[in-house]
């Protein structure tokens, strides 16, 4: 018996997102009953991080024990033919005993996609926000900056746990100008809080768009004041990458 | 009652190719419910070009007659909301009562997107063909360059009418390669014969893989020799735009 890490990619549109339910379609359901075609006979896969309903993971992190004879590399391509087309493992490798995907995560990392256009757009809508009318970009990359380091972050969501703290440190924190439009929001912590990316990414577009102040966000971050509540969609994020210390 | 010209992006995924037919979904009878839905009384929307099962477009074109008071813009965003989130209008405009969207067009612009991976991506394979092993992009470059100028296409696909030619000019054929390794194929002609597109990006690939040679390409165009058999699969490929002397 040995205990294997694995990194998932998903296109997370048509899972109810990323922790097994009875009679829902997720992704640990799904790379469940892959194993279990394949001879294994464990109870659960262990995720490194949750995903919402609707959205995307290259870099998702699972790990799991299982008796194989034959290489990893085989492994992985065996586990690729049972896996549905819409998620794919894309790297698997042997590892420690006590290897824990969620305890051992060191930091995680997310992109937030958007661009902006006043119609609706078929071809890029599946893994990005459309927002009309055009957000500024110099706006969202000041907004950014107020979240890197270590504060509160008790006005972007809720602990995972219920008497969890929300103290938070933000390693990374920046919007990208890419072609066509499109902006993105690459953010790395130490861990986050439930829904905290989509979170930070409304409040920043609500900064874009000249409906809250860079000024607002500051005071969030110090408990005072009040920002406007929503929560950007879920398709624009994407899970792409689960950092550990060891390993 | 006036004629409408307007042009859809859509997401091939869903839908059974771009014309109506009885029980499956297509993009032609998507339109119509919708415009219907408007009130509109025509038997049938005009296409300029047909798209295959899985074939995405972000410049077909289509015209209908329709009798509407308020202004093209209300139109289209009427539309829209009516069509459904895989299928959008991007734009509207009143037109000649001559315009025929087929017979008028004077070139047809594809885009056709690989990308090469050892192990399924299902991010990206929405949009694009996943080759392995890698193909050399400076030989795509090559073989393109053959097909520029006027030629006898038979060996890249028949003629849509059953007395048609197959001789065609292509004005523009060629590949650029963006960041993530993905190599782009943009090709413009007058017109295309049934899955030519497709059928050059295979044969492409195929001397991009060493498995066939240039020299062979150029024979076939001359109506010598046999290409390799084989479709580059419809998910790859784009139609983005159609033309019109006038308008």
């Amino acid at each position: 018996m040995a205990r294997y890490k694995l990194i998932l990619a998903y296109d997370g549109t048509e899972f109810l997102g990323s922790q097994r339910q009875a009679h829902a379609r997720t992704v640990q359901g799904e790379l469940e009953n892959a194993l279990k075609q394949l001879g294994w006979r464990g109870s659960t896969v262990i995720m490194a991080g949750r995903t919402d309903t609707g959205t995307h993971a290259s870099g998702q992190v699972a790990a799991f024990d299982m008796e194989w004879t034959g290489s990893t590399s085989r492994l992985l391509h065996a586990l690729n033919a049972k896996l549905p087309y819409d998620m794919a493992v894309r790297d698997l490798q042997e590892t420690s005993d006590k290897f824990h995907p969620r305890f051992d995560a060191t930091s995680r990392k997310y992109v937030y996609r958007l661009f902006c256009e006043p119609i609706r757009n078929p071809l890029r809508e599946k893994l990005a926000w459309r927002i009309w009318p055009s957000v500024d970009a110099a706006a969202l990359e000041k907004a950014a900056r107020l979240f890197r380091g270590t504060h509160d972050f008790a006005a972007f969501g809720s602990p995972t746990t219920s008497k969890g703290t929300t103290q938070r440190t933000v390693t990374k924190a920046e919007w990208k100008s890419l072609p066509d439009g499109e902006c993105q929001f690459e953010i790395q912590a130490d861990a986050f809080l439930y829904r905290m990316v989509r979170r930070m990414v409304f409040v920043q577009a609500a900064v874009g768009l000249g409906r809250c102040s860079v000024e607002e966000i500051r005071n969030a971050l110090n408990g005072r004041g009040k920002l406007p509540s929503g929560l950007a969609p879920a398709h624009g994020l994407t899970l792409v990458e689960v950092t550990y210390g060891i390993n």
